[in-house]
This record gives C-alpha cells, sequence and structure tokens, in this order.
C-alpha cells in the first residue's frame, strides 16, 4: 500500500491506494502549525493498515538536492512556522518507510505527463491559484534544476489595458504571479476573474498573462503540453483564451508548434495528489 | 579518432582529435549550397587518419527525435537550399562512421557543462549574435523537448529608453532577437554594439533585454549558470551588465539565487566545437 500527501499551504489531501491510478481512501486536513498538522497526518496514514512508501508533494520552496543535508526540507517560506521544516524527515521517521519528495507542481505534472500516455514526452504544469506555480517534465523526468522550477516569478509584458496596477509580488511588484495570481486579480478588480462579468477586460488581460508564460515554455525548453490548472484556471473559458493567445505569441513559428498545446489537468484537481503516489511508488522502488 | 562539425550559417568548423579537450586538427569553411559544403567537410574529415566518429553541433531549426523519419536534418530553415536536409545521414553515408547530432547551442551547453566540472549541474549557452539561441544542459543531461530550446523568441518587455523600435524577426517583431540580436542593433543604431560610444544608452538597453532572458532561465528551469557566447557578447562589459542587471530582476527571491552566475563561455570560441567533439565521444559509445 503507498501513501501519498499534497502538503498545500491551506490543507493537506492525504491519500492511500495499491498503485497511482487506484487510491482507495482519502482525507483532508487543514495547514496549522507543522507539528500540528504533520503528527495529523501521521497518525491518520498510519492508520490506513500499512504503508510500504510515502510520497509528498510539497508547497516550496523546498530543497530536492538529495546529497543536501536538508534534503526534503520547506526552506525559506514565509508561511509561519514553516521556515526551515523536515516534512520529509518527520514523516519518514514518524512512518518507518521511505520517502520520496518533490515540489507540488512537479507531482501534478508527472502525473498529468503518465495521464498523456505520452513516455519520452515533455509537459509543464502550471498552476495559477493563491500563487502561481510550475512544475516541468522534459524528455521524460521531472526537473529539478540547482532548486525547482518557479515560472511564477518571471515578468510579462504589461497589457495595454493593464498599464498602472503595480501588482501584488513582495518581491518583483508585478512578475506573472503579481498579475495573474488571484490576489492579484481581486486587488485590482474586487473580485475573482470567475465573477467578473463575461465582457470584463480582466479576462483577455489575464489569459494574456498565462499565455505569455506558456510562450516562453513552448519557447525555451520545447514542451508539447502547458497543462493549466488551479483555482483561476476554473474560471469558464478562461484556458481556452490562453490557448489562443499562446498559438499568436508565437505566430507559427517554433518547431512542434503544431503539437502545442494549453489544456486543462486530465486528471482535474487529482493531478497533484496522483503524482504524489507515483513518488510513493519510485520511493518504494529504489528502497 | 573523434571527428566534429559546428555547422554555422556562415562558416562550418572542422575538427579532429583523439577526445573532446584535444583537439589536433581543425579547418574551417564557408557554407555554401549543401552539397557543396557537406562534400568538402567529408573530404577533409576522411583526409585526417581515419575517425571512428562524428559529432555534429548545427545550425536549426532541426530535427532532434531519434525515432523520427528526419532524425539528424536540418528541417525549415529559410537559408537557401538548407530546408529538409539529411546533415546526418548525408556524413554517416560518406564517412561510414556513427553520427551524434545535437543544436550548435546544446553542444556548446554541453561542453561548458563539462568545463565547470559539475556533474550533476544545470546550464544554459545562450548565444547573442546574428540571431539569438539558448542550449540547456538540466540535471546534467541536454533538453530536447518535442523539438529543441529556442530561447530567442520569447517576449522581453520593452526597455523604457527603447519604446519605438519595431524590431526585426520576420515572426514576431520585437521579440528578444528582433530586440538584441547583431542585426536588430545595427538597424537601430547603425553599427555594431561594441562601436557605440561608453556612455550610450545602447549598452544598458541590450543588457537588460538579455538579464530578462537569463531571469526566465532561472526562474523556469531552476539553472544555476547562464553562459553568454557569441559576437554581440564579446562587447567590452556587457557580460557584466547582464549579470548585474539579472540580480536586479531576481530581487535575492529565487531558491538558489546566492548561486545563480551570468559569466562568459570558458572554452572561449571553442564550446560549439567542443561539445561536437562530446557528441562524436557519445555517439563512438553508443555504436
Amino acid at each position: 500500500m503507498l501513501g501519498a500527501i499534497e502538503a498545500g499551504g491551506t490543507k493537506f489531501v492525504l491519500a492511500v491506494g495499491p498503485s497511482p491510478d487506484r487510491i482507495t481512501a482519502r482525507h483532508t486536513i487543514p495547514t496549522r502549525d507543522p507539528a500540528t498538522t504533520l503528527a495529523e497526518a501521521a497518525e491518520w496514514l498510519a492508520g490506513q493498515g500499512g504503508i510500504t512508501a510515502l510520497g509528498i508533494g510539497s508547497f516550496g520552496p523546498v530543497e530536492l538536492d538529495r546529497t543536501a543535508p536538508r534534503w526534503g526540507f520547506i526552506t525559506t517560506t514565509p508561511k509561519p512556522g514553516w521556515a526551515d521544516c523536515d516534512v520529509a524527515g518527520y514523516l519518514a521517521g514518524a512512518l518507518g518507510v521511505p520517502v520520496g519528495f518533490d515540489t507540488d507542481v512537479n507531482a501534478a505534472a508527472l502525473a498529468e505527463h503518465a495521464a498523456s500516455g505520452s513516455t519520452g514526452g515533455s509537459l509543464a504544469y502550471l498552476t495559477v491559484g493563491t500563487g502561481i506555480g510550475g512544475g516541468l517534465v522534459l524528455d521524460g523526468r521531472p526537473v529539478h534544476g540547482i532548486a525547482h522550477p518557479e515560472v511564477g516569478h518571471i515578468y510579462p509584458r504589461r497589457h495595454p489595458d493593464d498599464r498602472d496596477f503595480p501588482g501584488t509580488c513582495p518581491s518583483h511588484g508585478d512578475c506573472l504571479e503579481g498579475l495573474a495570481s488571484g490576489p492579484a486579480i481581486m486587488a485590482r478588480w474586487g473580485t475573482s476573474l470567475s465573477h467578473l462579468p463575461a465582457d470584463h477586460p480582466g479576462h483577455a488581460i489575464i489569459a494574456d498573462y498565462i499565455a505569455q508564460a506558456c510562450h516562453m515554455l513552448f519557447a525555451s525548453v520545447a514542451v508539447e503540453e502547458v497543462v493549466v490548472g488551479g483555482g483561476v484556471a476554473n474560471t469558464p473559458g478562461l484556458v481556452e483564451r490562453v490557448a489562443q493567445r499562446a498559438r499568436e505569441l508565437d505566430a507559427g513559428y517554433l518547431p512542434g508548434t503544431a503539437r502545442h498545446c494549453v489544456i486543462r489537468p486530465r486528471l482535474g484537481s487529482d493531478a497533484g495528489i496522483t503524482g504524489a503516489m507515483m513518488l510513493a511508488k519510485a520511493a518504494a522502488a529504489e528502497a
């Protein structure tokens, strides 16, 4: 039996099952301080009849370098109590099983890649919600680099109808996250994108910013698909607008352009927890 | 003995040697039509006393999918005569040796990665010259995706002192290549960047655009180093300006930021041909 955690800033999703595509029980707990949250997660997982490995897809930033002393830690998050938190180490100790660990968005990218049926293909998973983050599977493997992909902090061009908003990112102001995340939309227009009227310019503005991130991923790492998930991406019509705008930005130029697509998650809201199950499976195989 | 070709749009650099770091003979020929150029390259390589494998780092776009019928082709280039040209196949047939094939910039990235002494590290190679192109080695492996990295056709933010220039890219106008390549500099200011006075605003403008590409690579694929080569990058002080501007764009935010660096090629102008020698070595090992 595999165990999995999708560790988010507001909730932890817990699951167990015999394989990544068969989750037999799941449970959601609110994210509080690390001691309370991790103990409750461990208790639920331990009560599910014995797991042999655990996979964790975590909010970040996290340490993914297997040779680093702080591998499996959440590192410098501003979230109170969670900076320098040894998430993987605590759970490995509490449950006595091997642990696989990656970012929540890399886990989602892994699961969406598997769901696409591609073996060697390349895919990006972009979540647009409270924050904006990206995960990458290139040539069939998740990308870590010296830390992990972020994507949310690139600088898109300002839309001509959105020149004055200063953006909400504490570090960068009007980076992608500062312009197109849920809080940035709320700060600009006082409500969520899905509550704006269908003819409100916000729909085209937000689609343009997300499309610029998609184009950047097509143009710089040659992914075939960008899968766009997260709360903002649930706005009706948004992903279709993003796909159309990304095609305009490419202008038919890039090699492979005919295969580029921007889609919603095939696994819906299960991408992250399914990816965490895949990390558990890989950890079991390596142990 | 390994053989190597750095196949560029204006010249082909040919080399042979017992290992990638020991080139014992080299020769440069001008790029003319494919039949003339490839025959002359094959003739020189055949005359060097018997090579056992050939590596090619080529201008593009190229087909890198080993399972594709057109693997090893230059595909859709506007360069007269070179579209749909079976570069790898011709040379494999003419020389009777196994051939390794990648983009010129991926070859350069491979060589710079090896020269950095890193084994698992991640590095981007950006060439800024007649065109702008990028190669990527992530977690120790070159990236292909469904085609190959391009990087030159992302859209940087327009610099406040460079609002009106429409850009020179036939497909995108003011994409990175349309703003910061050698021809774009020439179109704007009538001379090369290195011939502009030291106090000309062009230096800061071009550095800003290249720095935006570096930041995008740090922020989206978490490379440790961006190596900036090519003719424009030889402008005194430019790479240092780019490094400084990239630090400003990050604002100390990204995980791993303290390790990020923007540098000139450790191998100077030998990065591409050295990488092609590495492709030859890999092809020999696989044969």
